[in-house]
This record gives structure tokens, C-alpha cells and sequence, in this order.
């Protein structure tokens, strides 16, 4: 209960809602899961690498359905009614397990498929043959080569890794979350309620087919929670939940200055810099502390609520591991951490581009100069409202603000002229509100499940199209991520640390016993 | 005499120079030396067809010796005593036409190579089979198709252009300056001075081996003044003079954010954004009007005298044509005009590169963001302390300034972080006193045998080492050039007016009657 709970009574919230805590009823379920691991860790990662020894580039149709077929095996394989779904891309592997007298429905949402590999940049081993090595490769520090995997009988060190396209994103739910029914099923522990599972084949090709899909599978679908199994836990390793992530679209101003490249030393000085008035339309539009200066930017965002603050100042602070790691000791520092920032509204500069630099440097003023802008939207942000703020901003600064390259009479008639193109449509923000019973429930799970602290995060600062999950299903969402941080997420050398899984396997059996049977 | 004379009369400059004014005594060269020209039309484009037809690329040892021959014996023709003297690179031509009792010695420079042609991208014709059209070509406006050259005996019409490489850069002094000694010497007009022709064959590839050239033949190259006989004659067409051009050297600013691409959703906001703190850098060294706000910027530039200022504010405004031209209605307007504006060292922002924009935008917080600057200096201004300039208004701004990427301990250390590298050593800028009696000569000979007002520019916008002939040869330099402004030089298309021919042969007439004998 700890922390959670406290504030739950603080706020009053006593009325009995549908999901309640299961007060210490199973204190020593964590142990006799852990138990179960620790006996099986051989026959856990053994099937985990048969796993990953599929390749599941999205793209490459006939081992992506290798692996529904596989996974299918191991559903079947743990009692699960499981099917293949087709959809007008990869198919979906879908799979129930019904609880006698459940009142309440859980849907667990994976993706198999990965991002494509180049095997050339990868260290020493192919992504799609499972390496295990001491721990995380660093260029130039560490000994690169694998290390055999452990004989049965033998236990696995929590630091070691494995190397492999798919080992964190997002097969290690997989069987993350099949061990963990395992692990319950023999430790005579009985679920509470349904649970049903959605494994997607396409998430990294953009999830195209799968809304279709929801669409028109919404029976089939209905739950009460969908936990989404995706992206890396916290920085501390601890057992995470997120309740949002942030929506984005994004754009791009070009600013116009002569039709050509002109000579500047004939007309420097004099013919109109497109790259300096770029530059004092981005410093207009934002300062270096990260705050945004565009008039209503902050406006409708939906303040967070007292409990998504209290969330917020309880999760430890990694900033000065992430300073080290990424090289910078000057961050932005408007709002008052990393934390707080990414709970709200961001403009980012991705690029810049005008004329030329380095040896291709040539001495003119260049026709055009552009910034790529994306925007982080939260809860409350539409995002064609917030690209409008930005159009209104550049008006304001005394721009004739066109949507294509402005024609001879319009460069003629305005002495200042940008272009905004809106590059991407992007989506909303989806933020589940923290004081659902459900919301509530799950956080309690974990606190009273797991001997580390959970940290509860309300929206990731990233953004996924969560919200049409919500607006099909209507449920609310709850993100239930287990990766370590540091997986090489899309890159070469993705992998997996081994104590992620393990703590991953204990997160997921606290979260499976939510519910109360009828 | 006219505008000029009044000022030098209001000045007091009644010393009696070496150079003198003759007043009046040549009021009907100019008809002259047209009706040298109106008669003989045919034969001076004919000899200029055949030079053009050689091909002149710098780095084509063979056709390059071609042109130097078919030049000596053009000089050789005249009376010229002419030697081809021979550098490290391609050969000088160089000429000698000694006057009896003169006192002094002038000398024209002139460049017969051009810069490399692709012949696919000239509209119909061949850069080395020069074209006759009837005016300029513009894309999709007129007919490409050239026009014959006239029978013997027909006359040519003014706007009609020839179209070769090196027509106007800067084979067209070659013509037109031999055509104007035939003019004189038809007329019985017998020159004052002393007359030496320096034509390189290298220029366009950097003029690597003319400067030593020079250092070893200064007495072969003694004069008493230089002529630079290259560029286009000011927009309106009438004779012009230009006695400086602004010096120039080149920097880049990197701004350091994090060591490598963060995902903009989970450090946007707070991870420092090299993008936006370079506009907030550039913003903070030059307003869009122009103006540098870099500290002691001004200083050191040489402020123009009172004849230099009314020189300036002679020159006909061609703002309107430019703007029309370059489709802009929002020149930078710190200085009263563009001619004024190229007379004060000028910093330009030639260029922006940070992350990826357009198809290529990542939604990511870029690792660096770079701008290329080019500094264009005046006299006074030292390339060495422009640059050191910027370094400190760099620091002033919070700034570490490096000069080379930060190692992990810079970047820990320091919250701003920016490096400057100097691209380009450059060379300071060259202007000849307008009130040296050599120039004041040059204006009044062109004002006296001119039916249009000439044009006096203190100082181009461009740069050219010209400093260096000034070094060593330790002589006034005066540019003398002749072309169209709108010329396509370096381009595709290079062209020559017709009339701007005619008006440069009257000019090179008036500039080669300069002196007096002994």
C-alpha cells in the first residue's frame, strides 16, 4: 500500500468501487513466483531464444508468421484458447483465458514483430541468433564476445544480457507474461479474472491494419483494462506503470528571402538573411529553458490532478544519469525536472536547414532557410489547435504566412513571408486518470507484490496513437512496461537484461491477480 | 569634369599633381573612337568570335596555351611587344607599348581563362561555338534559338548578346581594350603613357601562380597604376570605376546539445536543444535589419571620406530592379541603400545545418547545430580579429567556445558549449584613395570623354585579392570592368551585351589617353 494508498485516503476515496485491494491476502506471492523463476531460469530463456530465433522483421511476411504460429504453441501449450486472426496485414494472435466466476476482464496488449536489422552493425553475432553476454556492450570498453549460455541447473546473473532483434521490443512481454502464469498456475495460486491477450504483428510497420481490426472486433475485445506490455521500465528497474503518453504532430516554417542564392558580398547586408530571421523566429517562438513563448501554448492542457503530482515527486530522479550517458550538463530547465517537463506541452526543433555548412559552405544568401518542428501534445492539446497557435505566432511577428512557395506578386507584396506546412497530422495525448478504481488497484498490486517501489508515472513523454484504443474500446489504458531502459530500442545490439525479465515475470503476476471474483 | 571636379575643387586638391587634368583638349575622342568602332563592327566581333571559340577552362593545359598564343599575336598585330612568360601554371601574356616622352606608366590586367563548363546545361548552344541572340535569355520567355551574325557591312543592334564562356569573364577586356588602341590609333590620337598588359591564365582556379609570378617580376611589372579589367560594369551600364572591393574571411559556429539524437517525447523539454540555442546565438550577433551586435564590430573599420560619401551618393539607385529581380520586398535596411550597406564589414549567415528536415524529418533533439558565417571586411578591418570578434561575443554569451568536438569531461563541465572554427583564412579588403591624383584623372578622363555619367564605387561588395597586387606592386588599383551585369558569370549561358562592348571600348579609349608627356 505505502505511498499509494495514503494518498487515496487522503482524498476520500472510500466509496467501494469495482476493483478493490486484496489487502496482504497474498503477501508471499512474490516469493513463490521468484521461486518458480529461480527453479526454471534454464527452461524460461530456453524458450525465450527459440523465440527470438525467429526473425520478425514486419516486413518479412512468411517468418512473422512463423512467429504468431510459435506463439500460438505457447499459448496453447499454457491452456490458452488462442487463434489467428488475420488482418489485411500480419495476423494477430489472440488468446483467452477464462476465470470461473470472474466479474472482471483483462486484456494484455504485445506486439512480435520488430524493426528491420542491418546485421552488418551489429556487434560479433546476428540480431536474430540470441547472444548472451556479461552485460552491456560499450563501444571500445567491454569484451564483446558472447558468453555460453548457462547449463541446466545453473543460475543466470541478473546483469547478463541477451542480444537479439525483438529481446526487449516487445517479445520479452512474451514471455514475461506466459512465465508469470506459470509461475501462479504452480505456486496453486487462482486468477480472479479473464484475461485475454492481443499480439500484434505490425506495430513497428505503424500499426496500419490493427484499427481496422479493433474496429470491427470490438465484441471480441471488450475488457474491463488493457495493459499495453511495451517500452522500457523506469531508469531505477523498478516495476513501472504509466497511465499516458503524449500525442504529437508536427511542422515545418520556411522563411523566404531572395528566389536565388545571391553573392553576399554584392548584396550582403542588404538583400533579406532567410537564416537570420529563421533564427529570431525560433527565438521568438521558444526560449533555451525549454519554455514556449507562442501566446495560449499552455492553455488547454489539462493540469494534472493532486494525486499525478504526488505520483510525479515520488519518482526518483535519474537526471544525472542521463546528463552523464547523453553528454550534457545544461539542461532545460523551465520546469523544475525531466519529470515534470515531459507532463507537459513541447515545441522541439528536430532540424535546420539553409544553404549549406562545413566544406560545402559557399559564400551567398541562401533562398530559404527551414526548421522541422515537432510538438508534443498532452491531455487537452488538439493538435491542429496547437499547430494553429503556431501559425497565429509567426502572424504576429509580421509574417505573411503562405502554405507554398510564395509566387513573384506575393514575394513582391510582403516584405516578410514563411511557409507552414503541417508534416505531420499526429494524434492526441491519452492520459487514463489515476484515480480509477482500476488505476488505483494496480498501483496497490504492485506495491504490495514487489519488494522494490513501483514507479508511477502519469503520461511516458513519448507519444503512441494509445488514444484509439481508448476511443474503441473505451477502457482505460494502462502502460505495464518491463525492457530495461537501455535496450537499443530500434537499433543494433537490441537486448534484453536479464534481471528486467525477472523482475518483468513478478510485475506481471501481481497485475494478473487484479479483480475479485463474483 | 562635371560633379566631380566640383568636389575636388571644394576639397582645396590644387597642388599640381603628376597627373593632371586635360582640360577639354579631346572633346571629340569619344566620336571618334565610336566611329572607328561603327565602321568596323564586323571585323572586331569577328576576332572576338575567334578567340571565344577557344575554349579558355583553367584547367585545360592545351586550349589554355591556344588562348595565350592567339592573344600574343592579336597584341603582336597591334605593335604590342608581347612575350608569353611562363609561371608554375598556365602562362602570363604580357605586353609592352612604349609612347615616347611619356612619364608614366599604366598597366591593365586582364584573366583569358574561364571557370568549367557542362555543356548539357547551356540552353541550344555550345559554350565554345559562341551564339549571337537578340537579348537575354529567360526561361520559357523567349526564343533560344541564336541569330545569325551580321553580313560585313550590317550594323549590330546594342541589346544583342553573344553567348560563350568567358564572353564577358573576362575575354571581353581583351577585345574591347585592343579594339580601343585601333580606335585611337585610326583616329591619330597618340597615347600619353606608357602601356602594360598583364593577362592571366589562372584566375578562375584561384590565382595560385600569379602572386609568386609577381613577387619575382616587379621590375618587369612596374607601373605607376593598375587597371583591373574583370566584372560587370555597374546596373545601369554607364562606364564605371570601382576603387576597392571588401576583404573576406569565414567561420562556423557548432552548438552542442546532447552526444547523439534523443527521441524528442522523452527528452524534449529538458534535454538542451542545440537548435534553438544557435537561433537564440544568432538572433543575439545580427538583426534582421542588417545591423552586427557583436561588440567593437564597427571599430576598426576605415570610415569613407567626404569625397568617397559623395561619390555614393551619386550612384543611381537600382534597388528596385534588384528586388524585382531576386523576388524580395524586405531588404535588410540598417544602411540608407545597398551601396551603402556593402561598405561596412558585414557578417552573413551563408548557411544552417541541425538534424534532418523535409522527407527526413525525425522527431529527435539534434546532437549539434551549425551555422556558416562569411565576414565581409572593409578597410581597417583585420580577418584575424573579425573572427576573434565573434569568439568572444560567443563567451559573452555564456559560452565555452572549443575548437574541436568537446571530449566527456568539456561536456560535463560547461553548460553552453559552442565551437568556432575559422573555414577560410581569407584576406583583408583593398581601396585606392579616391583623392590620389591618379584617380581623380581616371574620373574626369571618363567624365570628359562620356556622353553618360560615369559610375564611381568606392568599394565593391565582392571580394578580391587584389590586395596583394597592391602589396607588391605598391600602386594605386583601379577596377575597370566593362561587362553586363547580368552576364551569368560562372554560370551557364555566360553572355555578353553588345552595347555594354561598344561602351567599354569608349571607356578603355578614355582610360588609355591617361597622362601627359614628359
Amino acid at each position: 500500500m505505502k505511498r499509494y494508498l495514503c494518498l487515496v485516503l487522503a482524498l476520500g476515496w472510500l466509496a467501494m468501487p469495482a476493483w478493490t485491494v486484496q489487502a496482504g491476502t497474498d503477501s508471499d506471492m512474490q516469493s513463490k513466483v521468484r521461486q518458480y523463476r529461480q527453479a526454471n531460469e534454464h527452461a524460461i530463456i530456453a524458450e525465450f531464444v527459440e523465440l527470438l530465433s525467429i526473425p520478425n522483421v514486419s516486413s518479412d511476411r512468411v517468418n512473422i508468421r512463423r512467429n504468431a504460429e510459435f506463439i500460438k504453441r505457447m499459448m496453447e501449450k499454457r491452456g490458452i484458447a488462442t487463434r489467428i486472426l488475420e488482418t489485411r496485414g500480419n495476423p494477430i494472435v489472440f488468446g483467452e483465458l477464462k476465470t470461473p466466476g470472474a466479474a472482471r476482464t483483462l486484456m494484455f496488449y504485445i506486439h512480435y514483430d520488430g524493426q528491420p536489422v542491418d546485421p552488418s552493425s551489429w556487434t560479433e553475432t546476428h540480431p536474430f541468433e540470441p547472444a548472451l553476454r556479461p552485460g552491456k556492450l560499450k563501444a571500445g570498453t567491454a569484451d564483446p564476445r558472447p558468453i555460453p549460455f548457462p547449463q541446466k541447473g545453473s543460475r543466470y546473473n541478473e546483469d547478463w544480457r541477451i542480444y537479439a532483434r525483438g529481446s526487449s521490443d516487445d517479445r520479452a512481454p512474451v514471455i514475461g507474461l506466459l512465465t508469470a502464469i506459470d509461475a501462479l498456475r504452480s505456486a496453486g495460486i487462482s486468477l480472479r479474472s479473464n484475461i485475454k491477450f492481443i499480439m500484434e504483428g505490425e506495430e513497428e510497420a505503424g500499426s496500419t491494419n490493427l484499427f481496422p481490426f479493433l474496429r470491427e472486433n470490438t465484441d471480441l475485445l471488450s475488457c474491463d483494462v488493457l495493459f499495453m506490455c511495451d517500452g522500457p521500465a523506469y531508469y531505477s528497474g523498478d516495476p513501472t506503470l504509466f497511465f499516458g503518453v503524449r500525442g504529437i504532430t508536427s511542422c515545418e516554417i520556411t522563411v523566404y528571402g531572395p528566389n536565388a542564392s545571391l553573392h553576399s558580398g554584392h548584396y550582403g547586408n542588404w538583400a533579406p538573411n532567410p537564416a537570420v530571421r529563421l533564427a529570431h523566429l525560433l527565438a521568438s517562438m521558444r526560449g533555451t529553458d525549454g519554455r514556449v513563448m507562442i501566446q495560449g501554448w499552455y492553455d488547454t492542457a489539462v493540469p494534472l490532478n493532486e494525486s499525478e503530482i504526488a505520483a510525479l515527486k515520488a519518482v526518483p530522479s535519474f537526471e544525472d544519469l542521463i546528463k552523464e550517458n547523453y553528454g550534457f550538463s545544461g539542461p532545460e530547465d523551465h520546469w523544475q525536472s525531466l519529470m515534470e517537463a515531459i507532463q507537459n506541452p513541447a515545441l522541439n526543433c528536430n532540424g535546420l536547414h539553409s544553404g549549406w555548412v562545413g566544406d560545402q559552405q559557399r559564400t551567398i544568401i541562401p533562398p530559404t532557410a527551414t526548421a522541422a518542428l515537432d510538438i508534443r501534445l498532452v491531455k487537452g492539446n488538439d493538435p491542429a489547435h496547437m499547430v494553429k497557435l503556431v501559425v497565429e505566432h509567426v502572424r504576429a511577428q509580421g509574417y505573411h504566412v503562405v502554405d507554398r512557395d510564395p509566387d513573384q506578386a506575393t514575394r513582391m507584396r510582403y516584405p516578410l513571408i514563411a511557409r507552414v506546412r503541417r508534416t505531420e497530422g499526429g494524434y492526441p495525448a491519452f492520459r487514463t486518470p489515476m484515480d480509477l478504481p482500476v488505476a488505483r488497484e494496480a498501483i496497490a498490486a504492485l506495491e504490495r507484490h514487489s519488494d522494490r517501489q513501483p514507479v508511477i508515472l502519469p503520461s511516458l513523454g513519448g507519444s503512441l496513437p494509445i488514444y484509439m484504443f481508448g476511443d474503441l474500446l473505451k477502457v482505460p489504458i494502462i502502460g505495464l512496461p518491463i525492457a530495461n531502459h537501455d535496450n537499443n530500442q530500434h537499433q543494433p545490439d537490441e537486448n534484453l537484461r536479464i534481471g528486467h525479465l525477472w523482475t518483468g515475470i513478478e510485475t506481471y503476476a501481481a497485475i494478473l491477480m487484479l479483480g475479485q471474483q463474483r
